[in-house]
């Protein structure tokens, strides 16, 4: 199922922004992304990017690896 | 220097491609990618996402994160 992925990360996204007791609306002006954007990523509904991952783990303040620990395993 | 995560990332794919003596065609293959469009991310030349990094994780036989082992920090 291929866009397991995609879930599994928009999880992990919301798990590292609740955790730091972010809003969707004050990470997506973190990562100068939009909000709804920040919505569909947690839900997986977009294939993000590379480039994208980066601004996310930027402003979570966290290296792109942890992102992906324990996902695609 | 927003594009150099995409150039480090593409030398760990480079990197762990050489390590299991894979050419980029037979990376491609088992990846089910096309062979320039591996050339390209190994170059930095591509916003790669998150689907198709899934794709290359599996075809080198690692976890997404190792990919991003020190990059990104």
């Amino acid at each position: 199922m291929q866009k397991e992925i995609l879930i599994k990360f928009g999880s992990k996204v919301k798990e590292f922004r609740l955790d730091r007791n972010l809003s969707q609306e004050e990470l997506a002006y973190k990562a100068n992304l939009h909000r709804t954007y920040i919505g569909m990523i947690e839900r997986g509904e977009k294939n993000i990017t590379l480039l994208n991952i980066e601004k996310i783990a930027k402003a979570l303040a966290i290296n792109i690896h942890e992102l992906f620990q324990n996902i695609g395993e």
